[in-house]
């Protein structure tokens, strides 16, 4: 089968010729029909996530295909599976463990000590067919199709997660640094869905600030106009932000948004962006604030957003479907920040 | 003023000629605009919540105003009293407690062991003022009215705990008993702006089910015609309710709707009709199910409910507004079941 | 290999001649060097929980190897087994699920709607030999031996989440009924070394009060010659217990136990005695308690408990050893009140 | 009376003649039997934490009696008071809040938008008597004595909460860095008693180290001869540690503990040394780690450590009892490492 792989760091994924993987025991063949493009690829293919490099610190072996947003129909089951069966349209959840490490056995499988991360780890969906290792991690789709689903696996588990983390209520404001792109809205709309917290979006351009306003964001701040800092601070009536979920996590979001806490804040880092955190140790001490890394999600996080978009709750992100063979394409669109909407391959 | 007192167990509240209190310290007197009358103001004038009687068991001193749910403009404060001041609109927290009490200092106040409930222990508002102990009890209204918040600041925070305690996310169903009366609506309302959890009403009339649908119920049941147990257990694809909130527990619906919880379920007891719970112990151990009582709410609830309704993510209830004088007529609907809406009583 | 096995429901366990299972992919064949006898194998050579019968209502299908506390050594690992070898000591946690269902993708796999549960579901560790699904359910001993280990599976798992639902913390009050039988001490044991709470012992005979002491009891009461509502009263300064772990939940203890609660009490339900929970409701309301049903344990469980018993910070129960072909007598002992110590077969 | 006051900024504490306060009200005078010296008068004598300065940043007011670490007797009480009379010995939780903000509405008094926090914004125990603005902030003691009970009321508490903070069980590890000290001793003890975890203390003395061990360590380790992240690193088989609190948050221990931490490890910020915080941001992110702040306690966290040490689970620290007069020097004393045992003046 053709598949997208990364050969060598800092080269263009390349199209090879691989046999199609044969489903045994608890194992499912997914016939890809939706493959998001992920930021993170951009990393996988520049061959760092700031300072840690995929193969010598994180343990990432090459060749492997990419591709962690995977949604398709089952083309075949292994004879321990149980309820699924050909034809089935799923959605896969790809952060997937060994099963018996610390952290699988807490529920926190995808913080495995031998990840089996599909599409990172063990071959992903930018590919006609991928293999996922046990029934477990599918999701039967019903209202959804696939290219709406697949980007849900991971800036949707992604985005679910870090709300849940920044520990939401009615009476709380929470901000959304990089409101109006893909995993900003969708922090919106989930933030909406399951907390009752006013929500404040931040993003720089105009029409990303309309994105975030029609995803729900209570209030927006153009950081290139306005001064976030006090702008929030207004908002809040002098309290300060009860919690921000920073999307970016650059040297310039992280210089200026821990000032916007309130006091017993939480900073819920997910960006990837590659800057350090400086913050004056009493600060965090005296107000009693966090930072709080969350890293795409467990298996809870994966149930959790694919009922909330399954019940219409959350609306799928904008899409922008690509051929198989355009990966590169697709991933040069999000490092020179041309992408608009998801871009999806379909092989 | 004038003031409408429980004097005798059984008896109608009589209309009395009280001293207007005189604030000190960092009391506030409240020129009451708007005074909800609850479903448990038939219990205070019979006497009893089910076997428990007020005057021997729960230890209310007679006479008493009535009167818990509470809204109107300040008129005067103690010379202690910081950031409030005369003409501010206003509700009421009427759950307060002395403060030294195990519950109240670990912030559960609403079970204080020398409890200073307005309107149940103490005056309420069921007359032209109230004195309300400390300023902390208020809240500033900026975009609701007197009617609108008063009903809030009792069934509003009770179905906002109750939600609370029913630990939904999106991955779980809610089932409200008696969703389509005021309490039943406005659990619906916050635990679809909180939770985003599947929720699914129960009542016995069509009225009351289109209005639990208007609430924003995903499914509703008539349980005078159709099967609740069958039909949650259809709607749940099998696995049954993860929460219940049953704001009657009346001999019926507990003989009933233990039988919907699926595992680990919570049922959510907030109804006072004053039946017995009973249920076979191996079930609620092999299935770890939950039975969980809630009274009305703490500080931290009366300003989630708040927040939720000033940001108007819930509606108010639907209201009657009728005069003081009409308390006793107000009590006898609600007890003869003939109360549409709210009533809320203005002076 | 020699079996104990329950063929039919209400009959001794037959002693039967089975294959030794060979281990494949990510199973684990296990020598058995000790298998506790707990008491909810009467249970099931009785054929009910309660009302509820094994094989009717909870699935159990015949003829299946009883014995779910299992320790011994590794024989044989299957091809897709890492981290564990013949010849390792383990401990094996046997509330095994399936992977798919709801519960076990929350990471409360002893809940899963299709339970491999060792010894009720699947053949147990009355044998010579018993076969792991999956090397996740090891835990490698490193300090206790195998007798030791075998009824921490069980007793010790069950009591460790007991525990932890009480939600105890040093300005608490726990109860433990049949305080001084192996469950008790247990949990006991477990309350003192990870809580900081006040432990109330109760029980019905002098040398199990003094064993309830030794584990660590702050308090004890004689249930059959002091009346413990009032003694608990009494040693909480008139507030009440802030858990009850009630391991009976018989009639009598049902009757009694619920009425020592302080508000907010947690009544937490483990004993399977089959009587009915029968309790006024407005007293669950009014004073927020809660009854809650507790189960054996998931991985978290397993490796809390596990942890602190290989840590010393609690102390195995005390066993009798005795032959595979004595579980009957072993499992009459527990139906006639005549075990002393834990008893563990040793084939 | 006789009052240790901080008049101006880095100059010694100024004896002064002040009247005795009069209690009305809910107030309680005091008689100081014992007031602890604590660390952070060295801070406030020196007028900054780290970068913040405590007139300017903090908004503490001038002259203000110091003395935090409060116990005696009950001299008198205002008319409002109940349960609490002349001649009752008590401690008295210093972390005092107005009660209308939010924080304190929310139960976390001790971050209150308007702190009255004694011997710091408001008069403290460096006196003869100090005015308790409400009795809800007594403990009454049974069986310890003042000496022994004045430091719990911020070094127990501190730790008490930081240790709460650190999500402990029995299969975590945690590390104190300052083992040996009296706050370290402290936090040993309370995590010993209340969470069943492996604890790892962290000194770079040998003295401090026996310290730590007799508070009930597991490992310790000598910073000043070992290499603590290998150390940490061997003793958790390479997982690392679930906890660190850090009680100094010095340049030194931020540049090195922080890479000790467990994948979900929380980095607990106690010490206010005044250093910055950097880590690069994806290792927070990749690992979800956590650097949470933790600053004294609330009444919750004063009943749980006050509960704790009067049921004799955790020591009061080592003391020695100075003057009132002696102030200045007891804070020298500290400010030059020169302290051995909590200093405690007795007026």
């Amino acid at each position: 089968m053709r598949a997208m792989r990364l050969v060598e760091i800092g080269k263009p994924l390349k199209l090879e010729d691989i046999p199609i993987p044969k489903p045994k025991g608890s194992q499912v063949l997914i016939k890809i029909e939706a493959a998001g493009v992920c930021h993170s690829d951009v990393h996988m293919r520049q061959g760092r996530f700031g300072n840690l490099r995929i193969v010598e610190d994180l343990g990432v072996k090459l060749p492997v295909t990419l591709g962690h947003e995977i949604a398709g129909r089952i083309e075949e089951v292994g004879d321990e599976v149980v309820g699924y069966s050909k034809g089935d349209l799923v959605a896969v959840n790809p952060w997937e463990g060994e099963g018996n490490c610390y952290y699988c056995r807490i529920g926190e499988e995808h913080l495995c000590d031998s990840p089996r991360w599909l599409g990172i780890n063990y071959d992903g969906a930018y590919a006609e067919y991928v293999l996922v290792p046990h029934y477990k991690y599918l999701y039967k789709l019903r209202r959804l199709s696939a290219v709406e689903a697949a980007p849900l696996t991971c800036s949707g588990v992604t985005t679910y997660r870090a709300v849940r983390k920044a520990s939401l209520d009615p009476s709380k404001t929470l901000v959304v640094i990089g409101a109006g792109g893909g995993l900003g809205t969708m922090a919106i709309q989930i933030a909406k869905a399951v907390s009752g917290a006013t929500i404040i979006g931040v993003d720089v351009r105009e029409e990303a600030l309309e994105a975030a306003k029609r995803a729900g964001a209570d209030y927006v701040i153009n950081a290139s106009s306005q001064d976030p800092v006090s702008e929030i601070r207004r908002i809040t009536q002098g309290k300060g932000a009860d919690a921000v979920i920073d999307l970016n996590n650059s040297e310039k979001t992280l210089s200026i948004y821990p000032y916007v806490l309130a006091k017993q804040g939480k900073y819920v880092m997910v960006g990837l962006f590659g800057a350090d955190l400086k913050y004056h140790a009493p600060l965090i001490t005296l107000n009693e604030v966090q930072f709080i890394g969350s890293l795409v999600g467990n298996q809870s996080d994966f149930l959790g957003i694919m009922s909330l978009a399954e019940a219409g709750k959350v609306k799928p992100m904008v899409t922008k479907t690509m051929k198989l063979e355009e990966a590169n394409e697709a991933i040069d669109n999000l490092e020179n920040f041309k992408a608009v909407g998801r871009q999806v391959l379909v092989p």
